[in-house]
């Protein structure tokens, strides 16, 4: 689950700020690229500048500004800087929510033996 | 409660989505702005795209792309487009809230008093 590049703001906080979800804005400078992981609770990104690129299951999006993405329950998923500037996005989850996982052998294999998800396999 | 040059996509629903909250994008055209109006939710509004101002209770904040705000319970509040391009921005919510409601005779003569917040009054 190794990282790089990567810094996290959390602009909205459960419960304190009189709601159940909580607001973080993510910047992905280029180059960089944040954990690979899976978790039950849903991520909902939304692009806010530069350009980025998703892996979310076996699927990979490209995303620029305004463009919105959910990553389901243990899809696993990774986000990465595709262009020159920083990458920045903001993620709304549950405030309560279990905590990021590993990939196990088995989806590590299909990651790689997928030309298209194999890039994002490190 | 009027609104003019107002467009609502809602993006992530809940609880359809698997979660608790629901992501809404607006978009306002040159000119044009939200109902006027205040509720128990808490809004959480980050602006994406163009030039806004809003009222939020007894203050009036400039929105640019990546600036993020929140409305307290009650707070009357009101978006405007302050420029020539579309203003658009997400607004996020709980899924199970309250309606809005228009101010009350106590509420518009407070906005009226106060020169910041009277060109809001209408």
């Amino acid at each position: 689950m190794a990282w790089r590049g990567l810094s996290r703001h959390t602009l909205v906080r459960a419960p304190e700020a009189g709601v159940s979800f909580e607001v973080r804005y993510f910047e992905i400078a280029p180059g960089g690229f944040s954990s690979l992981e899976k978790h039950a609770h849903v991520h909902v990104v939304f692009a806010a500048r530069g350009r980025g690129r998703a892996l979310i299951g076996d699927q990979v999006v490209d995303l620029d500004p305004l463009d919105l993405v959910e990553t389901p329950p243990f899809a696993p998923h990774r986000w990465v800087n595709a262009g020159e500037e920083p990458f920045g996005f903001l993620c709304t989850v549950e405030g309560e929510r279990d905590r990021p996982q590993p990939l196990d052998d088995a989806e590590w294999d299909a990651l790689l033996a997928n030309p298209l998800t194999a890039p994002f396999a490190y």
